[in-house]
């Protein structure tokens, strides 16, 4: 990062609570003040805030040390440019080719980086989107589930102080994470829903254990579709800010076109994980939304993907809206969707993609398709099916959405022969002799 | 407080979470410089902590700005001395008549005291608190709810560390105390219980704000008798260290005394909240515990009232027991318990009092009498009946405790009748001419 | 502070090192947090950085605890504006009015103020010191004495940094001021002055204990005369900024009004101690320098008293010179001067000042009279007097500057007859009956 | 080091103020933590005060980051033991097999270790040290060359509380060493020689970068020879605390001989810079004194060499004598000294230094002869030459002291044309074939 930086300016450092996190952390600032930079210790805190941090500190760089959602014994990196906006991967290859090649510049004894602190970071945030909502009118019973990561001294309180009645799960920040996976799906989340419906809470909240994640649970107890808060959060920020371009993954739902489409928005896709690619581009005064599963980046909020903000606006919403939380999805399609894999080797991944693409795209009634990262077909009916490979396993992934249970069901018996086929295929051609 | 300490020597200031705390403690590290005092910020942590840290780090007193159950409006002092033990009535009455009479010594400019921060308590103490326990052997499932107080990186960390699988409630710190009120009573655990039993937990414990006050819920979200618990304790360390004396107030059940006869100890009583007096005897060797409602102090293990240890034996002798939590509570005799309170002026408080004492003395079946807070009565079956004043309000307080319902309802309509009886007579002398 | 400030927003608040500092903050502190504030502790620094901090970080005030110049055993509070200008006389007097009638507004329980602490401001400072000056071309050898203050960690530093051979006198922060009295006056300087001239440095700086006041001394080991240096830095930025405004106090000498008239400017006088009224005018872009016995505000860099800012201004042009030291003040008149006083009770100053007023504009080869703060006149030759009554003791003061040794003798004369006449004649008329 | 500590327990970790130090002490810290060590930040201290720390924290451990009194590009690492002891060969030689084989330990991702800060260690020392003296009763000038190292907030603070007119030199903490290397040896102190003298001072005292070294300058500016203030040490330490032994390196003076034995006690010599080793014995409570050129170690006061702890030492005495600095020194033989060295390939050095041992025990009127590192001779009349090879450059060093100058001319005569045919017989030899 150092000789990316040129040997000059400053890097704030942040980590979650993992128990490799603060080692992680100290040897990284150790080697960026013997690069020359000036390091900020940001102490643990939230990924959000410590992308925040980077602008508002006029930072050159932010490095995060987190495995956001996943199993405690993991660990990462997270880099953010200057805008707090995180590496895209052109700037993350430049990087790990740095770090490959052991291509170091160093600074000689007395350029030598200064460390300093970065105390009230925390405080700083929760003043802006505390200064970002309006006084809310209803005293809300929220339950607001932190994952035992490191938003239990923001979300909670910050609902707290908006007047609403939050009772806490899991809020202690431990890295272990005794209370559940750190994953917001509906499997690690089954207590919280019931714990929702047992309390008559009128919402729930769940974060991730870095804070970039968030599922929506309703005054039932029920579980809302991660794609339908994604709706929810297009269609708020068109109708806030005027028309203009929401952009998503190929693998969310057709209900966010359909109702950005009505909000007079436009829809565009891109590969899983990088809808951030679009903050590169030269015009981006017309991005209202960048959108993935769990995650919302508002551009006009920042450059980062932020689930506190995101639980905020919703509770927001549900307090103006003087209903339930469920009415706050009226209007957005709910449609039925299932994902599968298949064990695939993967030196035959890509004969079997091919023989997927070339079927899927000979199906009927299609709108159009998408190769942006494998193959996604959009039916007439505003059904669709992607399938790709999975970057890190050796599998092949599909998501179906139908526009009834019965179209789902079809989709999937169609597609599960389909890959099925493809894969045998692709195996006995493998074993003939090349 | 630098004053009583002649202007020199160290003390150690620390407070809880509520919206006041910070500005008081702030203020008083002021006080103490200006008097000469080298004053130690400890910052945020539970009152157990803070007295801990006293003879940890060799400081001649500590001073903890904390309201610990009371509403989130209240805010307090308590003074430990240089062994962590609570200042008794004397020692505050030496500090409140230097302050009601603004006889503070001061110090020239060049004897000012040199502040300092202490960083770490909270590791140390829980380094101390594992190091007392034993492996866990058993992966219980332990709901935690720390009141949004400062427990929260601590009873469940803990618990966690040691192996449970911790599933906390209201653990974010919060001094608008949102998700309970901060007193561990029954009514106050409705919905912590049910989550216990929703969960199917094997135990639930619950703290105030600060982490002197704890409560124990069963595998089945029953709420243990608050006597019940301090019965366990005191059969507990009874068992673990000998033969020796229980010291307790005269509100508590008689169940205490029945548990310590059979388990080798003598039950000695004082006033309420006053049991840490003890502690000032010369020989205190053979104090085996102080306890009073919800609150525990070992000695063996320090000189404060100490909830999160505590909440960590409960958990650790349920590891060792195999059962379940409420077996642990096995051959402690539940008996049934009401408390009432009857309005009273404040004058005519010692006549009513007079004419309680002398009808209650009269009683029949009594096996003896106490005078030490009111006077308390206590009959050859084990039933008992305490009257006293109120020392904050207009009342006069009844505790009844029966052998068996029946027992009790009888104890609560005669001395129902006996109280607004003697209330009456006193009004009647009252408007008498003098 | 809190009440001024409508109880809310964000006060720093910072200290010099003096014994009693470290209690002073704290107290005032407390006293903001309970007043709504969001106080940000700021820690020992020196006064230039403070007032630095506040548009740094968006405050809305700031609080220095110094007693700058004065003895050990003195204490005081100086309070800045969101642009980190001191307080004038009516802003000083609305707190002082507060505090007088302790008319201060509460805020409930849960208004009270965020505590933060302010990192890095002196790392902060110095890169914006570093970033306004070239890179130097001589190794200068400079000695600075830092009063035993806490500008230990910025002008020797800095100006090490910068390439300069450094020998640091007086540099550990020690509230007793062992190494000389904090006012860098020549009489506390003897040594210094002799230290520069037994090493062959190249210049010699010395400061006061919190960092705004200035003494040069020039590579001869001579003291350079305070107003000389005030001219300098006239000159300096009229000819780097164009021509413009420079403010000074009507104690100084005649030798700034020649060389700002031979740079282009016009001199403004004002009342001792208070050039920083000017920087309240609704038009201040043409002010370029501000300046008192000592201290020096160039508004281009803040508008704070800044005398390390002022001491690498120095060396720099030193730097760039490839002259000596003195030869930086080439072009400057140095005219001797002399400080008289005469003991007179408070009650008889008006009619003294009232005699000695009329007599001296009743003098021969006048230019002009100011009666700003005493009575001012000053002669065709540019010598001049200056009568005016202390405001904090029993003596009424003389300044007097003469173009030649011959001529200042003769002002001398003539003054001290006068004004003893003139005591005198008040106190014959006291003596009179009324 | 986790890795030789088990992967437990704490280490402590501080560094000098060097511009590299940050960055490796970061480094250290997160290496710590991976490996499951409870890594304690110390911050920026003298070397002293990180060996206090280590038994007064009860740590494991101490790592120190410093090159001592090195030039400013340089960088290293010392360790201490539990006790606050340095490393012995054979210890440091554990951790550096360890380091060279790559053998590490890990531990898992649960067992990493916890980070903390020391705060307070400055203060502690001070303290403690401050409560070793008894109160000053005259007004010494002393003066305090900090070599712009870390005993700034130390020795010259300490001094001037216990009521010394202390005047600091080079007292800013400033990794680029502007105002003189730091290795406090005569040729580096001419200026602070000249400086006390200016001053009339009573005494001058002279330090290292970080703490670890002392020199003395009398009242007339005379720099005190290193073997002479070892001397006193001895002397005062023998009377103190009763007759021990005197551990010192064979380098040192026959003058300590001299003096310890008219003290009572015994001297042992050992290895250059490993006086240490001897603490490591048994039986150490006999050990008074263990010393080096520049180094004390008193273990009565710690196990660890304290120059900030002898300086204050040294001004007590004075303090206590009522007479001149040069007093302090009476009855303690100056003789003359000097150092030599001649360029000698390493591969020569064990042939000449066979010659040169035979041909100087061969000698005349020998006392007696040492050949624990070189080999010294001792001659009868207190006179002695030490040879022995440079561990680290191609040189054969030689030391000598003369009862007299005209005795030392000869010794040193005597002894070059030893060396020189030695080093010319190996190089004959050594082109001859094998």
């Amino acid at each position: 990062m150092s000789t990316m930086l040129a040997n000059q300016g400053q890097v704030i450092v942040g980590s979650d609570h993992r128990t490799t996190s603060p080692g992680l952390r100290a040897t990284i600032l150790g080697g960026l003040l013997g690069g020359g930079i000036d390091a900020i210790d940001a102490g643990m805190l939230p990924t959000p805030v410590l992308a925040f941090g980077v602008p508002k500190l006029g930072a050159n760089a932010g490095i995060m040390v987190t495995a956001s959602h996943n199993p405690p014994e993991d660990n990462g990196i997270k880099c953010y440019t200057h805008e707090g906006r995180e590496y895209v991967p052109d700037e993350e290859r430049i990087l790990e080719e740095l770090i490959g090649q052991r291509q170091f510049t160093d600074v000689t004894w007395n350029q030598t980086g200064t460390p300093t602190e970065a105390r009230g970071l925390i405080d700083a945030y929760t003043e802006r989107l505390m200064g970002r909502m309006e006084s809310f009118r209803r005293k809300l019973k929220v339950v607001v589930d932190c994952a035992n990561g490191t938003t239990f001294n923001l979300t909670p309180l910050i609902l707290s102080k908006m007047g609403c009645e939050v009772i806490s799960l899991n809020a202690h920040p431990d890295g272990l994470f005794p209370g559940r996976p750190a994953e917001p799906n509906p499997a690690n989340l089954v207590t919280t829903c019931r714990f929702v419906s047992m309390l008559k809470a009128d919402l729930g909240i769940a974060h991730d254990g870095d804070g970039d994640r968030l599922a929506v649970i309703d005054e039932k107890g029920r579980y809302v579709n991660n794609d339908t808060v994604l709706a929810f959060f297009a269609r708020l920020l068109l109708t806030e800010n005027g028309p203009g371009r929401i952009v998503t993954t190929v693998d969310t739902s057709s209900r966010i076109d359909k109702v950005v489409e009505s909000s007079g928005g436009t829809v565009e896709r891109t590969r899983l994980g990088k809808t951030h690619l679009f903050l590169t581009q030269e015009d981006r005064s017309n991005i209202r939304l960048c959108c993935e599963p769990w995650k919302i980046i508002d551009p006009a909020w920042g450059f980062w993907g932020d689930a506190m903000y995101a639980a905020c606006m919703v509770v927001q919403a549900l307090d103006q809206s003087k209903g339930h939380a469920s009415a706050l999805f009226h209007g957005i399609p709910d449609r039925p969707q299932e994902r599968l894999y298949f064990k695939c080797p993967d030196e035959l991944k890509d004969p079997t993609m091919a023989t997927i693409s070339k079927a899927l795209m000979a199906e009927k009634s299609l709108r159009d398709v998408s190769t942006l990262d494998g193959v996604r077909v959009n039916f007439n009916d505003d059904s669709w099916i992607l399938v790709r490979k999975s970057g890190t396993e050796g599998k092949i992934r599909v998501y179906c959405e139908g526009r009834s249970p019965n179209r789902l069901r079809q989709l999937v018996r169609n597609s599960t022969r389909l890959v099925e086929k493809a894969i045998t295929t692709a195996q006995r051609s493998g074993t003939k002799p090349a």
